[in-house]
């Protein structure tokens, strides 16, 4: 599949970045980057997972990181089922570890699970027997998002050691920025993180982590300048500003990416608050690779299948 | 498919019937047609969209629109994706383009989209590079409704050419009078409305279009009788008769029906008020072909997702 | 397919296993135990029934029922389509037969009913016709439950008759109690219930059915206890005990087990309240046959979509 056969993927669950190393996250590139220039053929669909399950249990709504692992598993075979929260037990009071010894009981292939607990993936991966893929797990780690960041920087920067990225935004609460983080000082760049005070968790910085007091500082000089989604439904908070406060101290405009390299990427997770944390401008502008990042998620999340699954061409089934 | 390859079907998006020339309504009717010869055969799936990716987009709710949407893209063994409002970042405040374009990303070969505002699908065709069909938009059309309405009526009366095509209801929030009227009038039909006052558009009479003072003299002669349906969520206007009253004044009954022709349809384009707007033995009577409309729909949904994606017959792919 | 084609299947519909004679029941698990031990060679997929559609319609909430019957005919290669309640036209006011007679419009070849009231599927079977599983209706019947616990009692007793079987709780308002009852007397085992007073149906009391003063004495010898789930929603009923009394006076723990004997198999079907109905310890233990039941169900719904479409090998297609 990718001629780098030589390394072994050894990870039976993928939980976070946190568990990989340097040549674990180069390789699920990688392999990522074969499947997406296949699809740049427009191979549609490839035979690869053909008679294999894998549930999509969304136990905290999402659209797009669904939609893009459905897509992920369908266009390489497999067969997908997906259960969102509002259609589950969980109503009826089923705890998560019941849910998902039932439904492994049901033989999937791999369980890919949103939930609003950091943590869940791993407390279900103790009680089930098939692999688990963490889609987002409370605040804690979203790996799948954070190698889709990794692999759209590297196709446009070719490397990450030594380059600097900004991360703006509620630092604290993001998973986003929790895989983000790790992944990006693991292959070698330095981070440098900005937000209000109660965004920044506490002894955060380190030798590759910087804290700046402004946006300014932050964007300074700056590679790639990534905005995280402010959470409108946390603005009830006294202690965090107001959209429009934010907006004008934090938000990626024009005027603050003129300190930024003038090859600067622009990104962005997704959903964007246009005129919150992006202006307009600077979403749709040159400098932007946020819907690249929604592609390679795709790509990414068909090597994670695919490598969790040991790499398997094709299951025995009969129909040939 | 046809045998009537030598037209060429030029529409990229589906917004609507306004769009359409005659002859395009009638390929599209012919296309359908022999889809469904195709299933009466009993072969139920046919390889056409293998490897292409269908996303049904819908932001309103609906149950049978989408699932004939969906039934069609897998009978042509194409991957279908469903995306319901309530499950949709459309609670994260994401606009309709945002969304839209992230799809994209993921590079659907098509997606179908059902909205409450009309003319989103126009709007989401000037951010994406995929075809659009719109699946009903506000108040607007929902093309696929009026073109299986056609197909319906020229299953049984062979054309619409001086056919006299009663419409009963509410005119002025219906998206399927939208597309009726369009579709009926471009093939040759005269079309005459009854309704309360507040439901018939200011100015719609024309030479095609007629709105008659009463039901009975709608009716009266008519072809074809199509009910639409009443939306009870709007009885709280005052301006709005009761469901009793207009049940009596405006219900497609027995009573009414011995003004129309003698071999008058029956249509409705469900779900059914069974009591208001049409009595119980009315919609499952002789008369009525409200079932073919449904059978028709699938038909006419494979047409324009066959067309739309160029008539391909099959995608590139590796499953052979 | 079994080795046991000599049986002729006559049932067009499965609505319970009333209807049912032993050798139905038998019949249709001894194929279940053939789809299970081909999952066993891991062989996930077979062609069987290719080109047929499913459509799964649950108008009540269900997560796990819905998996099963989704990955059974995922299985055997059918397309499946999924209505929720949610997401149905019953919030617009479409009647049970007018939802289904649509949806029989588009030629589906099996649609699966979970019904809040008892006696949908027979109602929905007199107006369509295309066959009908029941999938859970009201407080009557919910047949591939009853079956799989059969089939799970077989594996592990390898008959039913002469067993003593407890079933232990809400008896009254338990489909699965309902659909069990007849088929373990069916097959020959006598079966003890226990549970307050206003759960056990008055008049119950048969040749076969007995009803216990306490829940020690329905457990005494039994050779299977069956717990049933506690309809917390239920709870503001006066003549209802509370969680806590309830777990004190009927919950299955250690204590009571030791009068069942020493082989006994503990049963649920799920999900369980933990500490209510049954003890952590007793759900989890080596007596729990719990997640066998699970994986049964899938056999099980393979098995009655296989039958039900009258073992048709491969539907007429042009894939090949």
């Amino acid at each position: 599949m990718t001629g780098q056969q030589t390394h072994v993927f050894r990870h039976k669950h993928i939980f976070g970045l946190e568990q990989m190393s340097r040549e674990d996250i180069e390789y699920i590139i990688a392999t990522a980057h074969s499947f997406k220039e296949i699809s740049n053929r427009s191979i549609k669909k490839v035979p690869t997972l053909r008679g294999k399950t894998v549930v999509n249990l969304f136990l905290e709504p999402s659209t797009r990181t669904r939609l893009s692992f459905e897509i992920a598993a369908k266009r390489m075979s497999a067969d997908t089922f997906n259960i969102a929260s509002s259609t589950s037990s969980a109503a009826k009071g089923e705890t998560i570890i019941d849910t998902a010894r039932n439904i492994e009981a049901m033989n999937p292939d791999i369980i890919v699970l949103r939930h609003s607990s950091s943590g869940a993936p791993h407390l279900l991966a103790r009680h089930v027997d098939c692999p688990v893929i963490n889609a987002g797990d409370g605040t804690h780690e979203h790996p799948s998002q954070g190698l889709l960041d990794i692999m759209t920087i590297l196709e446009h920067k070719e490397r990450l050691d030594g380059l600097k990225i900004a991360i703006v935004g509620d630092i604290s609460h993001s998973r986003v920025a929790g895989s983000d983080i790790i992944g990006f000082t693991r292959l070698g760049a330095r981070v440098c993180l900005a937000g209000p005070a109660t965004f920044i968790p506490y002894g955060i910085a380190s030798a590759e982590v910087e804290v700046a007091a402004t946006v300014k500082e932050a964007v300074t000089g700056a590679d790639v300048v990534m905005a995280l989604r402010i959470q409108k439904e946390r603005q009830q908070d006294p202690l965090i500003p107001s959209l429009r406060e934010y907006a004008i101290r934090y938000g990626i405009n024009r005027e603050v990416l003129q300190y930024a390299r003038d090859d600067v990427l622009i990104m962005h997770p997704g959903p964007i608050n246009r005129g919150v944390e992006m202006s307009p401008d600077v979403a749709d502008g040159p400098w932007s690779v946020i819907l690249d990042q929604v592609t390679n998620g795709v790509a990414v999340r068909m090597a994670l299948l695919y490598l969790v699954l040991g790499g398997v061409k094709e299951s025995q089934d009969t129909e040939g």
